[in-house]
């Protein structure tokens, strides 16, 4: 929330939703820029600060939203409670700045549900076994939300903010994008690209662990959101239901290693003892006894990895070349639906052939296949899928 | 304290007070005008913001001081912790915006001392019985940490704002005035309208019913400030402490009235039905079975209560008249000495008497005499009394 009419705003949906029979909790992060503030505050303080007082000093800023939110309703004329995650309690484990939510004592909150009065949960936070208040880490309200709907058993937890659902495609690069009606947890997960913008990945964890149906639904308007859930959108629904991608990726090709037990391991083992994250592997079948392994990084840890990789297979592989770009990206089609139609990967490669867009490396999981494209590709690609797969809203096709 | 600047130097001092083998716990309010602040944004947001949400509101500010404070204690090598009202915790009474210490559990606090570490405390707030975020009132802070100076034993407790010390009286009057080395619980009180500037009266009364040594201190100088315990300055001290006046009070004579039993009460039942607060009494010697009946109140009450007085007794004392003023000013000879010294009395009239100052009315107490005089005379009148019983500072008399 951004200001005064923002509050005023919420608390008016708080007393719609009230109005219309059911009973509301609200789970609130901070105003505006509240975070960004108080966090550049403490570096003005400290040049490292103490992750234990930073997480004192942050939460401090829901703590100011969920006392406003209550005088706005009560202002209203709807009885409201705020409530710190140290006085519900929220208890969580003791690592301050990510914290992870272990259990809660949710009895207070259903005794004032019961009461008719509407709790307005401070997110983000909570405290450890010793009575240290500590944070969830960004975004970290949403998981309390979650928690906190599974906890009391809710109907729905509904997630507000600037976007109003998850869509097929991101709208900027496909102008025709249909926001989706429902969405299972498994998708939405991969389709990380398009939902990170909108819901903590964790938060989806946490809803698909105690499956929790979670709706996205934008604050400042009335429309229904996008549903997510275990249950798929139609029993004989679409097979696809988004195209995601991702820029940031760049790639690695060691050319020419031998093909023995243990290569990968060779080359991946440095990458992930400093700690940099792989995302696409491929090992291509063996010729004359020789392999070329590639992989995708971080385009940020691209010059790392390189070194790295280099140190790596200088002695064990002096034969090998490495090859590598920073400028790919990856393109995925994301559908509970294809686990059980096939043919789809067999589209899609259809699609970009058409397109003369060549695949550089292709991943496949249950319900994901992703290609690494060049980027310059990237647009065409995402665009040529969600037409190939009937994915564009229909009042626009 | 009212930046960061002034946060890192509050450290330091923490850590120079530690490094000559104190024992330090800090108890912070709020940073600047943090509270006018929120108090306003509860304003925008309701016409009569719920106590208890102004409370979580409010109490945010020092959440913000404690954090930073640790943050920047660590950055100079003094391990420390900050703690909130509810996680000492401090117990209150569930009277949201005024609320009163009731117990303290000083059981982490006294470990953290023991191991070495600075516990720093957000002063203001505590928890009721129902886990209810409260806060004390403006200027708890100061009982804050009068109260833990208490429950931990402390050797002392020290008040650190803008102002270096009490004073004889106030500089800007006589120029001359001359900070107290000490003063005593008793002379605090009754030298209010010096000490209130300096320390809430709350905090002085729980000193004084602990015993806790208070010194009033200047945040940004090294001076010694005043020491506030039960000892007086010195065995055969100086008998006055200081001259305190009052420019806040208003006159109201019934001039007239019949001397008998009730006369009084007939008179200020009203008044106090009004919540009108009553200061100074005085009940003359009766002539022709007549009396004049005259009290103060503070100025901005003196148009009520006349209205009061008219109509209490215009029946039952036609023949009675009211006079008044609002030009008056009550000046105060303080001190714990004169309860064993006769002749302090006499020489305060004389002092008087020679300046022409015509006194209107006078009240005792054990250690102090008050006089209500034409505010005019205010200034000279401090100014000879403060003469007169030797209290100018001698480098420059």
């Amino acid at each position: 929330m951004g200001s005064v009419e923002l509050v005023q705003a919420a608390a008016q949906r708080v007393a719609q939703t009230r109005a219309e029979g059911h009973r509301v909790l609200v789970v609130l992060s901070a105003m505006g820029d509240t975070t960004d503030r108080l966090v550049e505050l403490a570096h003005r303080v400290a040049a490292k600060p103490s992750p234990r007082e930073l997480d004192v000093l942050l939460t401090s800023g829901e703590q100011v939203s969920i006392a406003l939110l209550c005088m706005a309703l009560a202002e209203i004329d709807v009885p409201a409670r705020s409530y710190l995650g140290v006085q519900v309690p929220i208890h969580t484990d003791a690592r301050h700045g990510k914290a992870q939510i272990q259990r809660i004592e949710p009895q207070r909150l259903r005794a004032d549900l019961d009461a008719g009065l509407v709790p307005v949960v401070a997110g983000f936070q909570g405290v450890d076994d010793h009575n240290n208040l500590t944070s969830l880490g960004r975004g970290g309200s949403d998981t309390t939300a979650v928690a906190l709907a599974a906890a009391l058993d809710a109907d729905e937890c509904q997630i507000l903010s600037d976007v109003d659902g998850i869509y097929t495609t991101d709208p900027r690069v496909e102008p025709r994008a249909r926001r989706l009606e429902r969405v299972t947890f498994e998708e939405i997960l991969e389709l990380s690209s398009l939902g990170s913008r909108v819901l903590q990945r964790r938060a989806v964890e946490f809803a698909g662990k105690y499956n929790v149906p979670v709706r996205v639904m934008a604050a400042n308007s009335e429309g229904p959101g996008t549903l997510i859930s275990y249950e798929s959108q139609e029993l004989e629904g679409p097979v696809v239901s988004g195209i995601a991608f991702n820029r940031d990726e760049a790639e690695i090709t060691i050319v020419g290693v031998s093909d023995r037990p243990g290569i990968a391991h060779t080359i991946l083992r440095p990458v992930a003892d400093a700690r940099i994250e792989v995302d696409m592997i491929v090992l291509n079948a063996p010729r004359d006894g020789r392999v070329d392994f590639s992989f995708t990084v971080h385009r940020d840890d691209y010059d790392e990895t390189l070194e790295l990789v280099r140190a790596a297979i200088a002695e064990v592989e002096p034969d090998a070349s490495i090859v590598g770009s920073r400028e790919v990206a990856k393109i995925s089609v994301v559908g509970v639906g294809m686990r059980s139609h096939a043919g789809i990967a067999a589209r899609m490669f259809e699609c970009l052939a058409t397109e003369s867009i060549n695949v550089r490396m292709v991943a496949t999981s249950e319900i994901k296949i992703s290609v690494l494209v060049e980027e310059r590709y990237l647009e065409l690609g995402v665009r040529s899928l969600h037409d190939a797969f009937s994915l564009s809203s229909a009042t626009l096709t």
